[in-house]
């Protein structure tokens, strides 16, 4: 299996692997004409070593922005319709914020969505650091559900290339959205996630629309992207119907996973005290 | 091997681990009395079940703040004295600002490294969702690295608690360097890695002082504490001294990534170009 060969390798590995580094020596390597290789490389005399990762059948793997190990199959019998029922003012002014705000179209909504994992495992990171208090496996399991939606979004950027209006619009909605959840996360951990728990409900929602779409024949069923194939282990004759299969499985788990921390918080408690789950997708 | 056990899991996970969520009734969750159970259990209608995970021996794996799969073994062998030697006034600029200026413990030295590589992943993560890029791998490796520098940290706070002036000193220097980095690296991108290259190369020299002390008795080696056994997979009998020669070891090659990071924009390209070195510690 190509994880083992890759995960434990530790200090074997740079030996291991077919070794493509060039080494050039110390000061030439700011120097390296751009024309000079024909081939997009660059030198470093670090010599840190680049790796080439193989397929199960030998092929070379083709991603540098994931790695075999990173891939999954989604869980894709996880209850669809559930929802949390607000019940306290917090829950109801969260509900609000998100209740069909973000029913744009998907790749607009995945450039958010990536927003909240990185902004919480980055806060959770700074606070261990300052309280020398260990993390329960949350940074993680926040980094690597804004890793995921990055995913998505890398995916759908496959299906329908960004216009010149989209672009501007992430870089302005992603400017305001991060820092208010910054702020939104100092202030109420327990608001921020039960947010951004509705925020995946509103995910499935629109994510069901599309299968409706599709369905209909309203938007055409192309043939999945490679990288979405790749990602989530889909078989080589999957559609796009399969990917937003898929991906609706990783909102909704993203749903429980943000509805819990919040839960948790309810509780008066800290994250670090109930471990992260454990790859939960 | 207890990696393939829960790598290769994914959709099947939460049946095949041993199931310990308790569900409550909607509502219910967040009203649950914290003197009701012994036990630190927290409760969640969302039914996230936890897992458990266990060593190869068969016993329970005992750490929620790092996994199985995230520990390795340092390749100690790397080469200590390797040195950038700065060519140009960037290089010159980006020594200066470290040079003997983080010669304090390990354990400070710890909250400070472990921040650049979580401001470079956020801010790497929030470029390729703004420009619909991958990455190359670059978010990933760069938040391994924060990780890493964060297990240094609560490794250190084993062996001697922070007082009360390293907690107030920390979180007014995490303050200050957080921001500071974040600037420089939006400013420069290879200043900033050159820098945290420099930085680096002080940690060497740090530990290498440290080593000296343990040797010539002014530190006593202590055995070395759990999470340094479980991380580094250490023999049992591991004392301080071989944690510092795997830190050391962690440090040179956060040295080299950071260094090739630098030498990478110095050449004029884009870190997602070349992609990021593949389990390299
Ligand atoms: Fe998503
Ligand atoms: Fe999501
Ligand atoms: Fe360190
Ligand atoms: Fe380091």
């Amino acid at each position: 299996y190509w994880i083992m060969g890759v995960r434990n390798c530790s200090t074997g590995a740079q030996q291991q692997l077919q070794n493509s580094a060039t080494a050039t020596t110390s000061g030439a390597s700011a120097a390296v004409s751009k024309d000079e290789t024909e081939k997009n490389e660059i030198s470093s005399y670090w010599g840190v070593p680049t790796s080439k990762l193989t397929n199960k059948d030998g092929t070379e793997w083709k991603w540098s922005c994931f790695r075999p190990w990173e891939t999954y199959q989604a869980n894709t019998a996880i209850d669809m319709e559930k929802h949390h029922a607000p019940g306290n003012l917090m829950d109801r002014m969260a509900y609000w914020t998100v209740k069909r705000r973000f029913g744009c179209r998907a790749m607009m909504l995945e450039t958010v969505a990536a927003v909240p994992g990185m902004v919480a495992g980055m806060l959770l990171h700074c606070k261990s650091l300052r309280s020398f208090e260990h993390s329960g496996g949350w940074i993680k399991a926040l980094l690597e559900e804004a890793e995921n939606e990055r995913m998505h979004l890398m995916t759908f950027m496959e299906v329908s290339q960004p216009t010149w209006l989209d672009r501007a619009l992430v870089f302005t909605v992603q400017g305001i959205f991060f820092n208010a959840y910054l702020l939104g996360y100092v202030i109420s951990p327990k608001f921020a996630h039960r947010m951004v728990g509705y925020l995946e409900e509103e995910a499935i929602h629109s994510y069901t629309e599309f299968l409706k779409e599709l369905d209909n024949g309203n938007i055409e069923n192309v043939p999945a992207p490679a990288i979405a194939i790749d990602y989530w282990q889909l078989p080589t004759d999957a559609t796009l119907r399969d990917v937003v299969l898929v991906v609706r499985a990783d909102e909704a788990h993203h749903r429980d996973v943000n509805h819990f921390a919040s839960d948790i918080h309810c509780q008066g408690r800290q994250l670090r005290e109930a471990p992260a789950p454990l790859g939960y997708h």
